[in-house]
């Protein structure tokens, strides 16, 4: 089967600049951030609006994609888990998952809050969540 | 920016075979299927277990990735909203999300419930669900 290209649609802004630095996951994060949908997809936000909660994709440009098995939160202490039973960065298609809250919506830029994701990190999809 | 190349993992077998027959989305379906992992990725999968939620992304192969705008569930009826605040397959990548029940677990065939994708449909990631 042919290998699928993704397009890049935006990037994330926020002040998480290292992993050591991130929250654990979303869940756990008040942290604060920009959303910048590059204009050619402006369109596609059409409907948005603060208070809302979107479910954006993120594509982990530095994780490594070629390992299967991980220490659970990198603690060696944990027996290692295949990377499918976790929500690790590593895996063979890095794409991460968070539900973040609107804060307010200006043209093609989306503040956020919640966010557990490393600045300079390119977003791949922003869908609704099911039940809002 | 370079655009990333996704690697297919898997493929859903089920027997969901066109859009008119699938469920709203997964929290609305008891439909069963099997997630083949290829098996050069079944390590990946070491510590699934029946009974727990799985989150699953589909590359939806068939689905347009030039509009930005849609009726929501193709009513005609309804205003068109940018695709970004949808759940629409038509999006600039069409990768789907669904939470997924684990009913068996053989090798690298995972039995599911909850289906809402069709019949061969290529998989690019499964996560564990935050707080399971």
């Amino acid at each position: 089967m042919e290998q699928p290209q993704l397009h890049i649609i935006g990037m994330l802004h926020g002040d998480i600049a290292s992993r050591d630095d991130a929250p654990k996951n979303y869940s756990e994060s008040n942290r604060v951030g920009t959303i910048e949908v590059f204009s050619q997809y402006t369109e596609g936000l059409e409907g948005i609006v603060p208070g809302q909660t979107i479910v954006v994709l993120f594509w982990l440009h530095e994780a490594r994609r070629d390992i299967l098995k991980v220490h659970p939160r990198g603690d060696k202490s944990r027996n290692q888990r295949g990377v499918f039973t976790t929500r690790s960065p590593i895996r063979p298609n890095p794409i991460a998952i968070s539900e973040l809250k609107v804060l307010t919506v200006k043209d093609n830029f989306i503040e956020v809050s919640r966010l557990d994701i490393l600045d300079g990190t390119p977003i791949v999809d922003i869908k609704k969540k099911i039940g809002d």
